[in-house]
């Protein structure tokens, strides 16, 4: 027989049901505040991060995308995918798995599910950008597009900002049923909507998350008035936006990354130069956020690496002093480095 | 309680110590054989592959990379680093893992270790290249460099071209000695030499495997002897290098990617439009692979995305009639798809 391998070899795994556990035990609303601030923190250290668009393979029906980052001690990246047609097939439009390893030795040290962190996360990000860009006192918020990230967008912005009251709406009323169910006993108003009109009526804060992957205008120009905070969250590839160029025009944009924003976020509409203000740099004070009551904001968010790099340290450190995790043979351990041939054969035994 | 996952959401594992039980329950030159076949048989159907270099973290101590492909069908990734000083602290130089993944789903459908596989699938790629460029009849091979994959690039000579007597020489010793042990019992005449001129003599093979960070030379020019064919493998990161350029200049050099020889190969040291011919051209027959007796051919082989795919695949297949795998929760599955956020909230129960 081979020999146990050593703790070395061993990385920690965190399954679904595991990151299930781990969010219950320290609460919902905790984890989304919690990763808010981990993730304002690693934005405040912007620089120190190895920065590289996401690698994105795409297909007709979808896209894979490997996103990884370093700030010189840990490396993480991601691995997500991007369907929108997996709905109808009973499947996941996004589904990730994400890892941190140690710079100096390259050895993983955390495998984990994300596609519950990446809602998570997602979730946190957008409360952490509304946190400097939306109106001081928002009560309101509209979620537009119910699918799976629509009740942690609404929970975040709760346990961050203090939003009370949530107007939802989606093309199929199904899906605003789901939310509304969902959302009962959590603490907010909930109020579905029949149009997209009237759930951005009184919102302060306006949340687009809808996956067709195309070129849609969920939200026109005349829809939107003024003072208010736009986070667009379903433009995030090429060949698919939400918003009317014309709301873009009128709003002062905010994005993560610009290399890969202008590929990927609602900004692909407009001339390869057109003016952004990075998030990073309102969180350090080197740029505005909001300057003004009757200024509108957009977070043309796609989501970025960094925010992976945060949200899986965060699980590490979370993690580690529970069970909620288990240990996979994933990394071959010969007692001599160079012996990895005779581990095998000795296995043979 | 959650419901257990569905059998969409598990994803088959295969651990260092299964992936060890599959290579016995094959045989080893049998699975280094099979393995050559398949890509060689991916390699005929170069274009039909998505082809990127990797994507490449550098530190001062080494490298992290991500090796993503694809067939339309199918997406593969292999996490890989490259740590030379790893081996003094007793930790492996190269550790590894993989993934399939469905092209029209994003789902993951295979997870392993690829430690083990990356050494099998590197002698396979040396095995395929030398069947088409090693002189005829060669039973000589001089392996200098006897590291982690030193054994496993013999016996796959062995195996695919019969190769009979494999020549060791090591800067340590220790590492000479370790690779005579391994190789006592395979069948091959193994004789260790005290220098890298004691061991190329009378090999028409002369495979160079070191892993110093650094340009080295580990062949001068006036060692290497017409008709020869040389496997360089340890030349395969930015800045690390092991053949005299002047040996580049008297071989024909081939390669598996452009784009990534001329960052990671042997070429580095040459112009960026240093003339080189692609591997799976020589295989499909659209160009010529050895031509005389006095030509000395050279691979300067970084190691490419497709040989992990096709290496994926090869277990995918072979693991399935077996009990040599777990299944993992790393996907989640709610009922209804757009309901991740209930199937969380269920859990809390």
């Amino acid at each position: 027989m081979a020999q146990l391998p050593s703790p070395k070899a061993l990385v920690p795994f965190v399954s679904v049901e595991n990151m299930m556990r781990l969010v219950h035990r320290i609460g919902l609303e905790t984890v989304l505040k919690e990763l808010t601030d981990v993730i304002e923190a690693d934005f405040r250290r912007w620089e120190s991060f190895d920065k590289t668009p996401r690698v994105a393979s795409h297909s007709r029906e979808g896209v894979i995308e490997l996103m990884p980052t370093s700030d010189g001690e840990i490396y993480s990246f991601k691995y997500v995918n991007g369907h929108p047609k997996n709905m109808a097939r009973g499947l996941q439009t996004v589904t990730a798995f994400g890892l941190l390893a140690e710079v100096s030795t390259g050895y993983p040290v955390l495998l984990t599910e994300m596609t519950i962190l990446t809602a998570l996360r997602t979730a946190a990000t957008s409360a952490m950008a509304a946190r400097h860009l939306a109106p001081k006192g928002a009560r309101t918020m509209a979620m537009i597009g119910n699918g799976a990230q629509a009740e942690f967008q609404a929970l975040a912005m709760k346990a961050v900002l203090g939003i009370e009251h949530v107007r939802l709406y989606d093309i199929d009323p199904q899906a605003i049923a789901k939310a509304v169910i969902n959302l009962s006993g959590s603490g907010l108003m909930v109020t579905p909507c029949t149009s997209p009109q009237a759930a951005i009526e009184g919102a302060e804060i306006i949340t687009t998350c809808t996956a067709d992957k195309q070129y849609a205008t969920i939200l026109t120009d005349n829809m939107v008035g003024a003072g208010v905070h736009i986070n667009a969250i379903g433009g995030d590839c090429p060949g698919k936006t939400e918003l009317h160029r014309d709301i873009l025009l009128r709003a002062d944009t905010f994005v993560e990354y610009p290399p890969q924003t202008r590929i990927e976020g609602e900004i692909q509409q407009m001339d390869p130069d057109y003016a952004v203000t990075e998030l990073w740099k309102v969180v350090t004070g080197e740029a505005k956020g909001r300057s003004g009551a009757r200024q509108i904001t957009l977070f043309d968010s796609v989501g970025f690496a960094i925010e992976d790099f945060s949200a899986l340290r965060y699980v590490r450190d979370r993690v580690s002093a529970t069970s909620f995790y288990q240990e996979l043979d994933i990394i071959a351990d010969p007692d001599e480095p160079r012996d990895l041939f005779g581990m095998l054969q000795r296995a043979k035994a």
